[in-house]
């Protein structure tokens, strides 16, 4: 079975991915949600998750063509924390705000001028915090190029990284896990319509 | 060499440990500092912990006598996070505050009732981050007795998870870094004095 199929399945069977009528942190309506905070619960498959993660950045990048991952709390960073020990490269994260206590510092970890990192995060909607978190490091000098997603949502973030420059990759997009489900039947026709006219409309 | 050696050494010639003058998040003064997020940016070392406190595990517990880790968000998060895909464990985690939207909830992953769990944290002071994990997991029936950190600051975060019905355990503690690294001569005398007055004095 592929990765699509199986993750998708895997996402879809454990309410990990939901239809119906949601509401999101923006405020936008949504005719589907999905928590990848779950994945860590199914040690075998956020293995699986993590393992593809990094076979595709090795095929896109190369390992030893960056310095860092580097991550936004707190989804994003259960993410990179596992890859970033499996492939044993460095970890820093950006933080939404700084800490008002003890060292403030918006990135936390070790950084240099011209240090090139590899955004890590979950999931990508409009692109909104990872595209704060990459404003902090372009402060701080340190170059993002490439940014990884495990489901992308469609819904703006790919131009949003875009204008900074950033290529975002994902891993799974939400038409491919729709679209996945409902041939298995698993899901209505009406859901994937539903689905691509909510991405149609963004 | 020894891990309280190794590791004390590295946190002190890294400046992951610094000695001085510093204010603490609750507004206590201190005669040190010490920032574990930075661990994560030296991958080899990271692992080492990471290594360290999955053996110290297996050897207290053992790892198929609990059903999942769990931590609280951020520093430890990352620690929990590279142990659960290490050995093969889930991972859930508290929220210090339920989000406001989506599907709020204080507890992140797959739980149930008298699921036994394991806290990870990276630096415990007078433990207050992780009582308030604990309460919320007793709230929905989550069974907590055992805590690990990687330092223990020795301000009464032992009593606190005492008194919560958990044993805190540490990889290290803050005498045996600072006495660790007088014994090597990388500082001097007083400062070991001085932070030992800090914890008597507590």
């Amino acid at each position: 079975m592929d990765f699509v199929k199986e993750f998708s399945t895997f996402l879809f069977e454990n309410k990990i991915i939901r239809f119906g009528d949601f509401t999101l942190a923006s405020g936008k309506k949504s005719s589907y949600y999905v928590d990848l905070r779950l994945v860590p619960s199914y040690p075998h498959q956020f293995r699986m998750m993590i393992k593809y993660l990094q076979n595709q950045i090795i095929k896109d990048i190369g390992l030893e063509k960056f310095d860092s991952f580097v991550s936004v709390p707190t989804g994003g960073l259960v993410i990179a924390s596992a890859l970033a020990i499996e492939t044993v490269k460095p970890l820093i994260y950006v933080r939404n705000k700084p800490k008002e206590y003890g060292t403030s510092k918006s990135v936390e970890g070790k950084i240099w001028e011209e240090m090139k990192v590899v955004m890590i995060d979950d999931v990508a909607t409009t692109g909104g915090s990872v595209v704060n978190g990459i404003k902090s490091l372009k402060e701080s000098k340190v170059k993002v190029e490439d940014a990884y997603v495990i489901v992308n949502r469609m819904e703006g973030a790919d131009q949003a990284l875009n204008d900074q420059g950033v290529t975002m990759h994902s891993i799974l997009n939400i038409i491919q896990i729709t679209q996945s489900l409902q041939e298995q039947n698993l899901i209505d026709d009406n859901i994937l319509d539903k689905v691509k006219k909510q991405i149609e409309g963004k």
